[in-house]
């Protein structure tokens, strides 16, 4: 398969990030460490190579992609040694990104998205692209009765004024050009019911929302832990420290509350109850890529003793979601290929905020997708060569 | 099923909470929260019920049960209102506490030990009596040649000195009285060749090693975590501090040695690899049952980012293995009952050590526990009424 | 001297552990752990004795005070034996607590809590009463033109509405009855001109402001440590977890405001620049009295090296203020007879947000507050007997 | 003043390190940041420019300073834009570094090693040069009769074998050769009555024991608080996890136990008890020079009420350690210059062990450092110009 993916914030660090990873992976610098497809237990000739893989994209802002990957370099999130030897492959990727077009109406928007799309397939004649929003959180957006059907939001995208949230736009676009979408963010993208209709139609899978990369990681596991050994938990407190430009956009009261709801969800699913407690998400610039999150869990054990954990994770926001969206991309890619179209619930394991009435916990959710890749591999098998 | 719990160390911490929490399920006046068989999923009408259970045991000290669960309830380990509704009851257990029995002979001793057991089980006309061992930790014995085979055994045994460590004795003499043994300690037990001969030769089952309650609970859902995710753990280093009976012996370096073993091999098995670090053990009287652990988890990402997680438990020791103990008992019970013998390897969930070749992941484990639960019940039904 | 302490908001937790732990000191129960004027360093013939001190008080809130030592100790914070021991005492104690009053006008209120202050004074022949503000923090009151002078004050007070917030009201009435007067909250209490004013007119002093229990102390060491070492303090964010009634009352965002950046003050003076971050609180009812707090530093050393400090401080919040509440009384009853007036800037040590411009490291406010207690004493014994 | 250091140790990352940043200083390139001599209090006329200083060193390993430069750039410790700009710089001093001799004798390694330093000093018409060993951790060695006096130790010398531990072979050779010693280590260096007679008869300070830069520097202002508020510190536990030359040497019993005791040295003289615990050292590669250490310290406060702090400090030891280098090279050259000889007990303030019966508490050792250095500026300034 010639397959390409087009990234929606494509000059951000997870971008950069995820470009600089392909490219050395392609060139033989590095190993596929944090990048789940290379896990013995996932792997499968139906996913396309990760050296195959060809990105363009667009965004709002300009600069050189080698630029971008230098900052990246001196604050510690790839390494300097290759930022430098990929230098020419990453002005490469340059000339495949294009300024997020701006039309007079949002349908208009809609076509030079797509158009964009369907020329960068053509260019270097891919068989299928696909499209991941790694841009910044979006508010929450007012509804709107044309997002509850395909052929209001058409008529209603033809007029003057903002219907759809920017993310939604693209996966509109997206399913227009006949691309697959994920979103790696919390903002709305494909889940309103006019997107789903059209991406029934066009036969398209899509997945979402908002990457699982650290503090609901860690939920995921824990929260389990505490419900099988059958304890009672009563607090789960945190405050997520976090600078960059994803920080400075969560200081938008909207963006946070979107960010903090979607990080408590698996509490309450997994445990079957909600613990007291917040998610504070709290903007500081020195820790720039580098997250730092605090959680601290109060307990009752047998008898009603009292009991705590807390924890920090100090990761690094990028380097966690870049080899994710290589493996989503990876995933969707051959999700594609074998015909699967609609919501890909099966990747509840990379989301934080999963499609679907889904299992919160991470070990079902790591056996759901092993047994959906493993799917695709044996259509792939079964349907002949490529 | 008229059953009834033998505990080793029946006046220390762990016991005297285990029994305080199964007077206080009888009586209803706690719920049975940390008892993982009180789980939806893990519901058998195989198992005795909580209240049914009967105590007795063996120690080595003299003092009042009521008195030690009072020191308990000082130390914030047990509520007081329990202990003072629940002294009578108490008083009732004391009498039948035997102190630890001392022959001229290893053998001597074994068969003092087996006629407690037996005058327990007849004194109170129970079907089926389980030996926990509950003792402070053994430092590792010395190799012998009469460890390979039961008669051998048999003979030394007959011998001056001291062939097995007191845990295997113990085990030795409630096989020979026909009770299942169950070692929540890191000490020997029934990990010998000769005494698994004999466990054949009688049908029973057993069950160990080292209950987890604590840092390597965390370890058994973190380490898959990072697995699942692919990333790299380069250092995995803790330090437990504790208090209380435990935390005195295993100052003693050999009793440290074995419980440090015992902590890490969690990772070596889930990750596949052994990551930099050890796992230390000091005693603080302060801290008394409250044990507070701190872990260090340093990993690489994508393109080798460097991150770390950290985690501090603070939890109560006794109150997190008192309700295992009781899970133990009655699963242990119900598998004798049901003609289960030899090592119960499918109990690894409860253990830091588990017997057999058996996957290191909660979750996995988990899986083992609930269809072994399942089919105890099920042969329970199909052999008719109870 | 014969003293009495007069505690507005009675019979909440501070002022309840801070009468439980006067009534052992008298008893010869327990040791003065955690009081400063315990310290060597402080000791002087001129504060009034432990076990001198007679208290009374004004909350809005009923119930024996007995029933509320059973409270605290049933969640940790006073010992149970203690409150056993001292239960007629406390019952003593209730006799002189009132419930505050309320007049038609602030002046009518006032001049009904003078009353019961001279009451108080006259009922048990005291030489000098101090009153303490431990009730809830207030939000921060609108401005009036009348708190700029004792006149217009004096005026205002007598229309109907509301002039003054309750912890100023009770410092009006405090100073008006001839009672030096000390706040342990954030709330205003006695600072505004007029209330200067009238206790620069009645010769008393008063002290405050927002007892320096917790986080702000570890502040107000570590911040002139990174300052001693010249270390460049890039961030300092916190978070502070806290249950019982303050928690509860600090949800309001007006006190929680109010709170957060007295708490903040400390680094900017002490380091000579504000770091980035903020200082949080969030209400955690499990978490009860026992306060927890993670605070993160980042900083940059030589070259640019960046690093980082964390720490997480779990202490109980009543047991940390009761001691200096007691403290705070000595000291001030002793600043009274010395006729020392005015603001006691002398006290910074105690306080996060303390009268004047003072330094803030914590080992200047020990010298300070040193030399003041040593003074007082020199007066006392130059000025003969008592 | 015309001056040098040198190293023993010198191209080991302190060296480097602070070889690196008074470089970049003197090119103008950075900022003294964690330079205690820098600070606006520590200003004073009589210290040597940080730019002024020219460097020399033993070592006994061999490799470019320069690429030593690099490998710290690399794991983060110094700028790489630093290093490169500085390269020239590096190879300038690399000329003046010396392959550790070895004579026959320990008299003959001596006279070789004040051979190199005189050789130095009239190389580069230097006034004077302190000696400062910043080499690995030594074994506390035996004992030796002619430690006691000089004339015993110049003939034990003479003899084959090994009398004197490196640190204290190097004291002696700087003291023979005029030069001022500071020992930034926990070995022994000057600290023997002989060595001790050497530098009173050639009228020579010296200064040391093992720099504090990271857990011990918390301890001296937690400690203090702790004492300051009445609290009773139960427990201070800590681990210290770090990597590099000093963890690896570290591993080794016997320096991990000279460490130890250094670190825990002022609980006991700031407290005036010694809480129970230990401090831990464990070599951790991964982790290299940022040395992480968790404490957790458990406080009774009022009432007996149990309360708890913990803290991890991520440092880098280098960065920390080598800006306290040049102070202490300015400082005790200073006080060269300024006449004074012996041990310069008033520079406690920088170290974890301090030579003398001093206060540990940071803020004092402050006071008596500023005053100490403001006494060498009004010396300088009486002595007239420079």
């Amino acid at each position: 398969m010639r397959a390409g993916i087009w990234l929606i914030g494509a000059r951000g660090s997870v971008a950069t990030t995820s470009v600089v990873g392909a490219l050395a992976l392609r060139a033989g610098l590095t190993d596929p460490v944090g990048c789940v497809t290379a896990h013995p237990d996932m792997n499968s000739a139906a996913l396309p190579g990760f050296g195959d893989l060809r990105f363009g994209g667009h965004d709002v802002t300009t600069g050189p992609l080698a630029k971008k990957a230098e900052q990246l370099a001196a604050a510690g999130v790839v390494p300097a040694r290759l930022v430098q030897a990929l230098e020419s492959d990453l002005d490469a990727v340059d000339a495949d990104l294009r300024h997020a077009p701006e039309g007079a109406t949002q349908a208009e928007t809609a076509a030079l998205i797509a158009r964009d799309l369907t020329d960068f397939r053509t260019r270097h004649r891919l068989d299928r692209v696909v499209v991941v929003n790694v841009s910044s959180t979006e508010a929450a957006p007012a509804e709107h009765p044309a997002h509850a059907g395909l052929d209001a939001l058409a008529a209603a995208l033809a007029e003057p004024g903002d219907v759809l949230p920017p993310s939604s736009l693209y996966a509109y676009a997206a399913f227009s050009a006949g691309c697959p979408y994920v979103d790696f963010t919390p903002s709305t993208g494909a889940r309103l019911p006019a997107l789903a209709e059209l991406a029934a139609q066009q036969g398209l899978p899509y997945a979402g929302h908002d990457g699982k990369t650290g503090e609901t990681l860690l939920k995921s596991v824990l929260a389990p832990m505490f419900a099988m050994r059958n304890l009672d938990v009563r607090t789960w407190s945190g405050v997520n420290l976090l600078g960059g430009g994803d920080g400075a956009n969560l200081v938008d009261p909207g963006a946070n509350a979107a960010k903090s709801v979607s990080k408590q969800r698996v509490l309450r699913e997994t445990l079957g109850y909600a613990p007291q407690g917040d998610t504070r998400i709290d903007y500081v610039a020195d820790i720039g890529d580098f997250k730092t999150s605090w959680d601290l869990v109060t307990f009752a054990g047998f008898l009603g003793t009292g009991m705590c954990l807390q924890f920090t994770w100090q990761g690094c926001d990028s380097a966690l979601a870049a080899p994710l969206v290589l493996d989503l991309a990876r995933i969707t890619l051959a999700a594609h290929e074998a015909g699967r179209g609609g919501p890909l619930e099966q990747l509840a394991y990379f989301f934080k905020d999963p499609m679907g009435d889904v299992d919160h916990a991470l070990h079902a959710q790591w056996e759901t997708l092993r047994t959906f890749v493993a799917g695709l591999g044996a259509e792939a098998g079964a349907g002949g060569g490529r």
